[in-house]
């Protein structure tokens, strides 16, 4: 968008897509098709996806990550907060894909805390392997440019961990998603695990 | 902000705070001080505030809007698409506000209807007077730099109407605002008539 039409016109278009985020969470009656009965959806569910993904896209979470990242440019990171930047930057937001899906459905305390897990884990892990793939993956496999993150001198990972032990920490993250399931009761998680494999074994 | 931490980090400030006005409209139980009790706002309530915010904000309000003024800039508009530019630019958040406060009351169709007319009058009043104040004040008085619509040849109600044109629409607009607050029954609303008058009187 920012090459074809100017950065001034993709912030807007961000700033737009954020607002229909919460639109789309907030049906009102009448609108949509008629069938899909925008009223259908409980008010208090309505209220409680806008709490999770308010909180996982702001500062808590992804543009809070972001400027943690922006501002560690050059800058050597511990572990410790490389840990934070990435909890915030990707893991809140794909936590919080999985948690709203399960506000719609109907779990105990145990298996919502699973859950909880499982999205840290797979949110975690997917910035991890994005870290590496930077590092291992020609540009054309990647879609994107590769290499990005050491010629912006950026702090991930692989550069505070070294490639070896960032892929350790990836299958352990996967080993984690795939054991907090177990922790989901009698709920079929067949395709949630599948995702968690899927996120760590791509290279791209 | 753009100027002190740079334009990126002002970008991420944005989205994090207009995620932060969700946040702030979806208090959870257990956030803030104890003695405010998040959870006692009715989730129903939660819900029907962020669809009214999340459909002012976005492309068919303020971002959409904003959008309009910047593909404008350069080409005349008809008074028609300027109209619409502005209800979407400024209108409609500044509606949304009032209705936002309607939601929190009880008020029968009548009232919301004339509340809703009183806040679209109020926020395109507020828009001419700015394309106004961007031509008659002098940028101290207006404590940003005045002309500066002509000079990035932006289509306002001064450049389509003429300023005496603009300045008896914007007196229009404060006649139907208060117009529409008489149409609310017995409900006090001599904040908001002020609020009308200050709008359309003031000189920044």
């Amino acid at each position: 968008v920012h090459v074809r039409y100017g950065e001034a016109q993709a912030m807007l278009a961000g700033d737009a897509m954020q607002a229909l985020a919460f639109e789309v969470l907030t049906p009102q009656p009448g609108e949509g098709p008629a069938d899909a009965g925008g009223s259908g959806v409980a008010p208090a569910l309505q209220a409680r996806l806008c709490a999770l993904l308010a909180r996982a896209a702001g500062h808590a979470g992804m543009a809070g990550g972001q400027a943690i990242d922006l501002a560690s440019i050059g800058k050597p990171l511990t572990e410790g907060a490389l840990l934070d930047m990435h909890r915030r930057k990707t893991g809140a937001l794909l936590q919080a894909s999985v948690l709203m899906g399960v506000a719609c459905g109907r779990c105990d305390d145990a298996a919502h805390a699973a859950f909880a897990d499982y999205g840290a884990a797979v949110g975690l892990a997917f910035q991890v392997v994005d870290d590496i793939l930077d590092v291992t993956q020609e540009s054309q496999t990647l879609g994107k440019t590769a290499g990005k993150d050491l010629v912006h001198n950026k702090p991930t990972y692989v550069s505070v961990l070294g490639l070896e032990a960032a892929r350790r920490q990836a299958a352990q993250l996967r080993d984690a998603a795939r054991a907090a399931l177990g922790r989901c009761g009698a709920l079929r998680t067949g395709l949630l695990a599948q995702l968690a494999d899927m996120v760590v074994d791509r290279d791209n």
